[in-house]
Formats: structure tokens, sequence, C-alpha cells
């Protein structure tokens, strides 16, 4: 079986076992090799108040983290919707081809519970100063330099800082500006990064795990991929914080440090792949290509 | 109905409607009104013997556009495995989230037609030299230059041009160099580019239409999305070229003439969007990102 191109999959688990395969064939270094390598030190496990764990009908688990550091306000409000089991009950909506999948109240009715900021203030970007940014070394086509931040994605220009949209970045809904949207609801990116929507909505996360369980979804048949009826809408079983579920049903998920020597390692062998099937290193690689990799189980 | 964010659909149909939409309401020029507004001698038809047409099981038709000016002997042997209806009764075998589909014959065992090169050129790049090519005015993380030639995304250095893996690109499936794939085995884009493998693999052509009947199935559970069992696999009724097909069977589609005005004020309209939504204008667009629109029907 022809398994060419080769995985770029960023999931250790799987990368693991590709590396362990090809070294018993003495493979060069890989990308799966480096982080097969990295130390358990650099594999770092989001608080569980930062992740949120969502059920859909089905069986699904999408588990997405939350960056407070970012989106304070909208992530606050998140957590408090998901505490009241505001989203339980509601659907995934929209699934648009290389765009978005978009869950939560499309009709907007739904009456937001107590503590949750109805008109959150812009959290579109952040003074840079005091972020540890690890650099990308690499030209962006939209910023003029762009790195990481404990694990999220960022660009930079003048000062602020701002969360890009890379594929399985999750983001507020809103309507016309003045809106910055409530969280009432939510976008994940499934396609090509759309990096000019950056800092024109806020950028709340990022799917760690299970986003195939909204991209194998059906594309809506509307205009920008809302289903047609309300029988084609996904249901959310329920969107819990991990802190507020019991120890044992708790994601167990960890991301590489993004300011180790491994994802560096990581990220320098992705752009410069010289091994059994790649010819021409590119010599280079977007930001988005190179998303902190995710290792589940213990 | 919260439509946030809004659509970056590249197929006409959709944004021509959201483009009436908004002229009623007087709204400023958009990706859509530049659409919607692009004469019709801008809108080019493939020619019938460049469009692959594959029915899946299930109904599904995905429409592809076979590039012969990059990739001659791979083309050549993708229209002689059509001509002898070798493609039909084969699967969709992988779809691995976040990068590729990927069809044809996995056991490697079918027997090749007459007249297929079993081993053809390494096609991964051409001479620039004869190309009209409209430069992309912002800049690339992989190559010095890039731009469209004939509705073809291409990257450009040292007098060399060559077809990028932005989504829904088409290329042909190899085992490690010296191999370079018969065609036997095909795989498309469907997430984020894997720019990473431009000039390591021939891409042949690009999916116009139909891309949802491969991007929304079910993600393969073997390492690189592989399906586990030959019923999990999708298969092909038939892949037949368009100018083998009657008349009456034949996709209409048509793709934004990427040397036009129009295809350029969409361009620059994707990179500077200043209307209801969008408070800050990227100021660029990265090339993957404006593929060029694609309008179905006559």
């Amino acid at each position: 079986m022809r398994l060419i191109p080769p995985s770029v999959s960023a999931v250790a688990v799987v990368a693991a076992s590709l590396s362990l395969a090809s070294a018993s064939m003495a493979a060069p270094v890989t990308p799966a090799s480096v982080l097969a390598e990295a130390p358990a030190a650099a594999w770092i496990a989001p608080a569980p108040e930062d992740l949120l764990v969502m059920d859909l009908a089905g069986g699904k688990r999408v588990v997405i983290a939350l960056a407070p550091s970012f989106a304070p306000v909208h992530v606050g409000n998140i957590k408090a919707l998901a505490r009241a089991h505001w989203y339980d009950g509601l659907w995934i909506e929209r699934v648009q081809d290389n765009y978005v999948v978009q869950w939560g109240d499309p009709t907007e009715k739904k009456p937001l519970p107590e503590g949750v900021a109805a008109d959150p203030p812009a959290e579109y970007e952040r003074s840079a100063a005091g972020l540890v940014v690890a650099p990308h070394p690499y030209r962006d086509t939209f910023a003029p330099a762009t790195g990481f931040v404990a694990g999220w994605p960022v660009a930079e220009e003048d000062g602020q800082a701002w969360l890009t949209h890379c594929y399985g970045m999750v983001g507020v809904g809103r309507n016309n500006a003045p809106s910055t949207g409530s969280g009432a609801e939510l976008y994940a990116i499934i396609g090509h990064a759309p990096r000019q929507l950056d800092r024109n909505i806020a950028l709340v996360g990022r799917v760690l795990t299970g986003i195939e369980g909204m991209t194998a979804l059906p594309r809506g048949g509307e205009a920008m991929g809302f289903y047609k009826t309300e029988a084609e809408r996904l249901p959310i079983v329920s969107a819990r914080l991990a802190s507020d579920l019991p120890e044992a049903d708790r994601p167990r998920v960890r991301v590489l440090d993004t300011a180790s020597p491994a994802f560096a390692a990581w990220v320098k062998i992705r752009a410069n792949r010289k091994d059994d099937f790649y010819i021409r290193p590119a010599g280079a690689i977007d930001l988005c290509s190179v998303m902190p990799p995710v290792k589940e189980g213990d």
C-alpha cells in the first residue's frame, strides 16, 4: 500500500509509531523521530479549567484548549456558559468546506445566564509586552513577525500581538461591528488558514483532539454552509470544562512546549525534510503548518 | 441567524447571491460583488479533454481540471487510465484530516493498460520560459515569486516554475524516489496547504467542483488516514474525461480568467476587506487563499 504523500500528522501517537518503524531501518531524522525523542518534560498538560470538552451526538468528543491570556472576557463567558450547561442541546449548524464549522444558538434567542457579558470588549489583539515569544524563523505573508507563545500561534506588529486563524483555531461568531460576540456561537477553522480574519474577530482557543468529529460532517447546503434543515444539525450533548468532569472522564492530552528545543527542532526538520521520500527540502514552513503537536494518553 | 465569519466561498453561485443581497443595501465593494460584476468573457470553460469527471458511490461527482502544460506525461497517463475505464471499481482508500484524500489501487496489483508509462519523468517543475504569469502581489513563505498561469497557482525561482500544493490541488501518489508515480493513485489536498511538498511530487490538476464529496468522508483509522477495512473504502463508480461523456452529462463549469482585470480586482479586495464586517483589512492574502473562483451552470 502506497503511503505517499507521507503523513504530516501532529499527533505524536501516530508519529511515534512511524518513528519506531523507521528507526529500525536506521532512517534519517524526521519530524516523527524528533517527536519520539522529545523528553516527557517537554509535553505540557493544559490546566483542566482551560479545557472545554464538547461531547457531540454520535459519541464524538472534541477537546478545545482555551486562551484566557489572549481573550479573557470571551473565555470567561465560554467558561460561564459551560458551567451553566448552556451549550447542552444546541447544535453544530454550519459546515462550510475549506472554511469553518460553527456551533451554538443560531436563533440568538436562548437567554444568556448570569455573569455572561453580552457584548465583551474587542479582544482581537493585545499588547506584546511581557509575552515570551518563540520566534517563527520563516517569513509570513501577513505580518512582519510571527511565533508561538505558550503553545499559541501569534503574529506581532507595532508592539501588538494576536492569535492567528490557523487550522483548528476556535473563534467567537459575531454580528457586524460593534458586536464582538458573546460566545453563544463559536467556530473552528477547518480549511486553509483564513489569516485575513486575524484582528477582525476574537480567537479564543484551539481544537486539540477530535476535530475529525466536526470536519467529516456533511457540508451545509445553504449559503455559507449553514444546514438547510434543523434535522441536519448535529446536537451538542454536553460542553464542560475538564475541571468540572470526574477525574476519570477528563481528557489526557498534552501539547509540545513551544519554548522547548524539541519544538524548535521539529519546526526545523518540518521545513527541511531530507529523507527517503523528500528530494528537495522546502527550506521554509509556514506558521500554520507547524501547529504544536498534541499527544494523547498518559 | 449569525452569518459570521462571512463566507470566503469561491463559488460564484453563492457569491453572486450574497452580492445581490448586499447590493440592495448599497454595500461596499466585496469579493462577491466583484465576481458578480465580472464579464461573461472572463469566465473560461476548461477543454472537455482536460476535465476528469469522477463519479463516486452514493452519487457524488468530483470534477478535476488537469494540467497537461505542467505534467504532460502524468496527465497523459491519467487520460489513458480514464479512457481504459481503469479507475472504475477502485476506491477512495485514505482520508487524513487536514492533509489528503487518496484514491486508486492501494494494492498496486492492478495491471496498467497499454500506453501508460509505469515510471514517468519527474514532472515536479518546468521552465518558466514562455509562461504568462499574473504575479501574486504579496510575499510568500516558500518562494521568491508566485502567481497564476492560466488558472493555475504557481511559484517561481531561478527560471523554474511549479504548481503549488493549495487546497483542492491533485497530485500523483508515488513510492520513494526514484518512483514518480504512474497515476494509479491520486490524492487531493483537503487541509492547510502543505507547500513543503512542492517540487517533491507531481501535481496534475485541481478539484473544481464536488470536493465536499471527498472532504466530508470519515477519516481513516490507520496511520496516515488509511481506512482499516475494505468496507470503509468508497468505491469509484467511474472516472471519465468530460470529452468522452455525452454532451448532456458533461459538467458545466468555468474558471475565472487569472489574466483578467476581474481576477486582479478580486484578489485585491480579498486582501483589503473593508465592509460591514471587516474592521481591519489584512493588506495581504496568500496564494492559496485566492484559488481562482469557479462558476457552475450555463
